[in-house]
Order: C-alpha cells, then sequence, then structure tokens
C-alpha cells in the first residue's frame, strides 16, 4: 500500500517514528498537495457564482492545473519513498579496499543525484501552484479568500521544504559542479517563489480585512 | 468516519471540493501535526545513539512532548469541521423583521467566538511545536538535521494559517473590543513564532552545509 493511500493519522505515525521513509521530502509534497487542494477549493467555491461569472472562464482554467499540480504532488510522495531506498542501501555498504570504496563512491553518487530529483520537482510544482494561487488572490471568491493564503503558506513549506531535501544529497556530491548547477536551479526558484508567496499573503490579508 | 481517519487522498480530495469542510483551519492542523510528527522522528533517531548519550534524557522529554502535540493537532482537525458547522448554519439563517435580526446576530457573534477558538487554539500549538524544534536543532541527530527544517517550516504554515482563520472570524465579530482581544494575542504568538522558525531554519542551514 502507497503511502498516500494510509490515513492521515497513520501517515503521521509513520512519519513520526524512526522508519527510512516517508521523510521530511515526501511530508513536503504531501504539504503542497494540500496547498494544490485549497487552489481547487477556491476555485470550485468560486465557479458557478454570479458575482464572479466574468472570471469564470479563467478559474476553470486555473481549476484544471490545480488538479494536475495536486496529483503531480500526491506521486512525488511515492517516489520520494522509492528514490530513497537505493540511497539508504548504498550507504550501507561496506567498504575496505580501495576498489570497494570508488565502487561504493560510484553508487552513492547516483543514487544522490537519483535522490535529489524529486525534491527539486516538489519545488518545481510548488513554484507552479504559486503562480496560480497568485492569480487566484484576485479572481478567487472573498468568501475563501483565506484559503487562497493558507494555500500560499502550505506551497512555501513545500518549497522551501523540497529546498533542504535538495540541499541534503547535493551538499554529500563529489560533483561539485553538477551539485552547484542543481543548488542554483533550486535557489532562484525558491527565492522568486519565496517572494511571491509573501505577496500573496500580503493581498489576501487587505481582502480579509477589506471585505 | 473523522476527516484524519480519511486516506492522504481522499483527505486532498475532500479539501479541493466545494464542501465547506475540511478547510483552511482545519488542513493547517494537519500540517501541524506533521511538523510535530517530524520533531518526533528526529527524536526517535537520536535517542540510542551514542553520539548523542548526553543528551538522551532531554532528548526523550521532547519526544514525549511532540507527540501529545501531535495528538492535539490532529484533534484540531477534527474540531475545526465541528465548530464550523453552526456558524454555517447561522449565516443561512433567514432574517427579516428586526428581531429575527437581532437574533440571527446573537446566533452569529456567538458562533463566530467558538468557531475562532480552534485556529487559536492551533496557533497556541504550533508555538509549543517550534520551541520543542528549536531545542531539536541542536539536540537532534545531525542525520536528520533536514527534518527538523522542515518540521519548522510546517509549524510556522500552521501559524500563520491559524492566524488567517482567527482573522476571518473576528474581523466578522461585532463586538470590537473582544475581537481586538483574541487578534492581538495571536499576532503576538504569530510574531514571536514566525521569528523562531526563521530562526531555527538558519540553524538547520548552517548545520546542514557544516556537516
Amino acid at each position: 500500500m502507497g503511502f498516500i493511500e494510509k490515513s492521515c493519522v497513520e501517515f503521521s505515525d509513520a512519519l513520526a517514528s524512526k522508519a527510512a521513509v516517508p521523510g521530511g521530502g515526501g511530508a513536503s509534497a504531501l504539504v503542497g498537495a494540500l496547498g494544490a487542494a485549497l487552489g481547487s477549493m477556491v476555485c470550485n467555491l468560486t465557479i458557478g457564482k454570479k458575482a464572479y461569472r466574468e472570471v469564470e472562464e479563467d478559474v476553470k482554467g486555473i481549476l484544471s492545473k490545480t488538479e494536475s499540480l495536486r496529483s503531480r504532488m500526491l506521486e512525488l510522495v511515492e517516489r520520494d519513498a522509492v528514490v530513497f531506498e537505493p540511497l539508504s542501501k548504498a550507504y550501507g555498504i561496506k567498504a575496505e579496499t580501495p576498489e570497494e570504496k570508488e565502487a561504493k563512491d560510484a553508487l552513492m553518487e547516483q543514487a544522490l543525484r537519483n535522490a535529489s530529483t524529486v525534491p527539486v520537482d516538489i519545488v518545481r510544482v510548488a513554484w507552479d501552484c504559486l503562480e496560480l494561487l497568485d492569480d487566484l488572490a484576485e479572481k478567487g471568491s472573498k468568501l475563501a479568500i483565506s484559503d487562497v493564503g493558507v494555500g500560499a503558506l502550505f506551497c512555501k513549506a513545500a518549497l522551501l521544504g523540497g529546498r533542504f531535501n535538495v540541499m541534503i544529497n547535493t551538499e554529500m556530491m563529489k560533483d561539485r559542479e553538477y551539485a552547484s548547477r542543481v543548488d542554483a536551479e533550486v535557489d532562484g526558484i525558491v527565492q522568486r517563489g519565496s517572494a511571491l508567496a509573501d505577496t500573496i499573503t500580503r493581498k489576501v490579508e487587505r481582502r480579509i480585512k477589506k471585505s
């Protein structure tokens, strides 16, 4: 059974345990999925309402995107567990002779690359969600505006949580050039995404206080 | 069946739908529970390890607290749905005569007070979690240090998400003195908690880069 099929209580039990997975990467993807879900909820509460008829087509377009990002985030919860296993195994390999050490290093390097792809994707998908939430901060129903704000908070947590999980992999890579390239891409998205999330929460706060 | 007994996929489906609950308040409590769970995980990965024998008793003490806060956060997911129902009903009451309007206002005011208690508790519990995570940023195993950072990100999201859900209730209260008192308490905790979360993530970043 996949982790996302577990109940919320069971998932939090598994997260709290010392088991290798789920960890902070998979949990970040789940929080990102909840952020995307809040975006979808706001769309669903806006579509069909007279006061928002002018933006209805836009909001329908946003909904199909938040739903697809929600699915991707849920998939990333599972994928994070899948890529962690080979890394965890490579860690455990005994290497004594120089040849064994070299073989272990090569395995580790590959496993670190694979393991980092998932949190990199979490960061990318969280950024995509934030762009949609920014649109919803203006077009979404006022009655659900706080949920746009909460969605942005979740996506920011997923974004920064993804970054931590990229970092723990890139920090250990021997190929420093490759590691720096990954870090630079992620840091760029995180900087923009973090600023956008803050812009969204400020917009939401203003709309709550005006209503 | 309670919301926390639903699978992660089902919870995110329910959140994405236009159904009144779960909403951003309950989702914030769930994210807070995941933050507390990450704290517990770090404790579980630290306890029993030779390198951390000196702090083992402290970490055991932290674990019993993170576990109790995790339970409280999970309860708040359910309670948020329970207190929202009477508010949603009060909204829907038809009131035409001055007497009916007065009765509806009184019902609304009480329902708003009740509904705000849950996000206020989410804010308080998220703060308690952050204090424990701050301790773990120094005492927790270096191998799980990124999870302390992700836990702090989640608790910050729960803290600020709780605040949005307090605001949407207090903004509508007629008793402005009561509303201001609630807002002031929450804003105080949020300011301290937000700053503490940022301190934790900076500490974690330094420990990742040093390792």
